[in-house]
């Protein structure tokens, strides 16, 4: 069997803990979740994805980060379950939005922001055209996950491509992140 | 926009905690994992689907899936996060598949079952096939989902269609069980 195709583009994550929107639509900040940590490494992993920022805004929630990765990519964890070096070493904790596309960027051009959201803000991109844009050459993409009740209007106005919210078949519309995320890249890049 | 197109089929998920393989192959039970009760039950729930079983012979495990369905979808949580009672009212703790398979079935024909696994064991339906199959009338389908190393040879061995293993784009193929449930169900139902 021949190996599947690679998407032509760099795909990176950013999963954002600042700015977030909270329950009442004031921009808040939330806690790192262990469980997205791997969850999304995981599935990036699977999927090719190049790296997973988590955005965090608190040094001490950044540290968190890195023990965390620290633990499974070169401690206990690592010899424990050998599998999970691969996918948490994507992972990069980040102080801001900015300081991972500075990181993604390197020499390069700067990536396209491409947001999530469980809503549809001003026009939306269906998956099935987002997937053929992705897959033609062109710079990086940052892929952009809110955590809490998600990103903020600022973030989506500054994204070149917003994302159709994923719909299943009922009216009822509250994916975990870690599922969105998980149902995104396969249908971007499985 | 009219409505998305329901499966004509009635569409169950039983998570299995026993028997489930462990790290060195053996027969061994997990346990219940909170995060895995709400991101299972909000994908099930985006996606129609009629019931989640989260099988576990303990009894006192079985409780803790009833206090944290109880929290949710009439204590605290309902009230503070109302969005999660329609998701975490799908929830039901049974002792064996059997149960599961009791439950679901009724009065009606015993439901098919469908196996995922990340490796292929036997013959594999690939997910366009087993969608094309999932959209014709017939009995009830209950989806299992292993946790730990995944089901064992004779719960797939039991099945009658098992699913191709969800492949990304490299040959690291270790999804958390939250995500490749929720890529099944929108490959599926989606």
């Amino acid at each position: 069997m021949s190996p599947p195709a690679r998407c032509p583009r760099t795909v990176a994550i950013a999963l954002i803990h600042h700015p977030v929107l909270g329950r009442d639509g004031r921009i808040i900040t939330t806690a790192i979740t262990n469980l997205d940590v791997h969850d999304i490494a995981r599935s990036a992993c699977t999927y090719g994805v190049q790296r997973v920022y988590l955005v965090h805004p608190v040094e001490a929630q950044r540290d968190l980060v890195t023990k965390i990765t620290g633990h499974w990519t070169t401690g206990a964890g690592a010899r424990r379950i050998p599998d999970r070096v691969d996918a948490l070493s994507l992972v990069m904790p980040t102080p801001s939005l900015d300081d991972a596309i500075t990181h993604l960027r390197a020499d390069g051009p700067p990536p396209d922001l491409w947001t999530t959201a469980a809503a549809p803000h001003g026009d939306v991109v269906p998956y099935p055209d987002a997937r053929t844009l992705l897959w033609q050459p062109g710079p990086p993409v940052l892929l952009l996950f809110g955590t809490g009740w998600g990103l903020p209007g600022s973030t989506l106005a500054a994204a070149s491509v917003r994302l159709a919210p994923i719909l299943g078949v009922t009216p009822w519309n509250h994916l975990s992140v870690r599922a969105a995320c998980a149902i995104s890249l396969d249908r971007l890049l499985g």
